[in-house]
């Protein structure tokens, strides 16, 4: 099945897309259908040797920027890379969407144009993150930034049938966020999430803090949307802060500068290990069809990296599996009593 | 101004308090008063040539140990060491109250035994938070877990306060954390709060990612308890992973033991730089008296810090200023019109 790959999203569109999706379909064999204004695609594409690679292009006149308001953005300009990318998964020419642009605006297209899947209130954001023993799915990390319990209770069933499906974990264990272990902390919110995640048919581990997460206590995080995109955020800015310390205090003798040469692999080990573009890229979960975002910043290995993510998520029949998920989730009202 | 400590408070009491005690007293010259059993803490004490030094001791059979119950345990338990040690403070024997114990129980004794400052709702803990610039002050950390947006005001304004009075910053800037910088961006708490700051006698520069905390941009970030709990532990975690991950990955060959070796100093300066025993310990501002919580694993050095930043909030009139500074606060309901 082709993945769809937005031609125009991201930093440093089209060039990084592009590159990632020669790379895709030469290392992994993955046909791509890029999306985007034909010529500006195509003659990016003709930097590359192709005849023999499956990737063709579909055009798309408009798109959407970083800084566009996702709502507006999405319903005004119906030739965008996102909007056409989504309408081919839509109509069965691509199996799943991929950009790096803008987030919001990926969900939002996603939403208007695929829907949600019966059951699911409210799609997330999910992402990987690296933790001391592999990695973790959080979720939601920014689509909604108000939830309900029975929100967090979808999120939870979600992300389980993602870690199944599509990173092979048989029986994922799931931790619901908060401010302490004890099923007594939490906010409101956390508190009543946590009896709905108990009852339902998962591998609940209970509430889990944040130093748990990087620990790597659970394999699936859940959290509303607010605190998620706090929490990968100050990682983010905590990476950052780190390798600039490290610069700023090795740089600043030359003992240090001679031991830093000698970390270096070590050093280049690491920061692949906790680098978001090994991931590839945050799915959105609860549509009806495959959507994943990749970061911004994303360059040609993080592009091609996200495609791989899709279809993976195509070949474990993503969407079905989270439909069914939803069949677990009780009625918010009890149904009438039967009689007898 | 005495401080009051409680020397057994924390996972390493009295061994750690008490030297902690020794060393305010004997480095800094500022008087501490021990709380705990007699017998038990001048046993510790009796460790130290103490002799010259203004350190006494003043009895408390009892204890509040890290598991307890904050509200049960407080109640029920007037001779802990926590207890009497807020007595000292409420009956004028001892400026400020320094505990390594549970931070819970210590909010809550302040709360029974000093009340909140005329205007304030909750009283909020606040850290202290390492950043590319140097540090911010970020409130509330965990003392509530539900917020409301007036809530966020008083923590913003307290947290002013203490930026000026103890951190001698004479006009912080400070950031509302959300989930985009944009001020419509957050959940319906965070968008309201916004607001409030807005009209507000502060430095506001309104809303920041989790990614600009770690990276300066503000001296003082408000958030609920919960996010700022979840936000504070994570870094923790993280600090904790990366130091495995380099151990790990230094250990792994022989030439990374060896630019390990050389890059010593530098990463003992960075460590410092991120630790937080040397940073003195959280306040619980809003309370009518001054109360420092420190770390639970601090040892000596940490301690010593807290009282340390005790001895700064007591010298800067801090109750005083937090006091003022909830006169700022305009009141929920609007006055009757005046006639005229």
């Amino acid at each position: 099945m082709r993945i769809a790959l937005d031609a125009m999203g991201g930093d440093q569109a089209p060039t990084e897309p592009v590159a990632g999706a020669v790379m895709a379909a030469r290392e992994l064999g993955i046909p791509v259908t890029l999306v985007g204004p034909r010529v500006v695609v195509s003659a990016e594409l003709a930097r590359y040797s192709h005849d023999s690679l499956p990737v063709d292009v579909v055009d798309a006149p408009d798109q959407i920027d970083m800084a566009d308001h996702p709502v507006q953005a999405v319903r005004r300009r119906p030739g965008a890379s996102m909007n056409v990318g989504i309408r081919l998964v839509k109509e069965g020419h691509a199996g799943a969407f991929v950009t790096a642009g803008n987030t919001g605006a990926a969900v939002v297209a996603g939403l208007f144009g695929l829907g949600r899947l019966p059951g699911v209130d409210r799609p997330a954001l999910a992402t990987i993150f690296p933790t001391a023993k592999g990695h973790c799915l959080i979720l939601d990390i920014g689509a909604n930034a108000d939830c309900r319990p029975h929100h967090l209770l979808q999120f939870a069933l979600m992300g389980d049938r993602y870690a199944r499906t599509v990173l092979g974990i048989s029986s994922p264990r799931v931790g619901l966020l908060s401010n302490g272990e004890e099923e007594s902390k939490g906010s409101l919110l956390v508190q009543e999430a946590h009896q709905l995640l108990k009852g339902a048919d998962l591998n609940f581990v209970g509430n889990v803090e944040g130093k748990d997460v990087p620990r790597g206590l659970t394999d699936v995080v859940v959290c509303d949307g607010f605190v998620g995109n706090v929490l990968i955020k100050l990682a983010e800015g905590i990476g950052e802060f780190t390798f600039s310390l490290l610069r700023d205090e090795i740089g600043a003798s030359p003992i240090g500068l001679l031991g830093a040469l000698l970390l270096r692999p070590a050093l280049r080990r690491i920061k692949r290990r906790v680098d978001y573009q090994e991931y590839g890229g945050a799915p959105v979960l609860g549509l009806d069809g495959i959507v994943i975002v990749a970061h911004g910043r994303s360059r040609a290995r993080a592009v091609r990296n996200a495609i791989s993510v899709a279809a993976q998520a195509i070949q474990g029949n993503l969407t079905k599996a989270l439909a069914e998920s939803m069949l677990a989730v009780p009625p918010k009202l009890p149904p009438l009593k039967a009689e007898g």
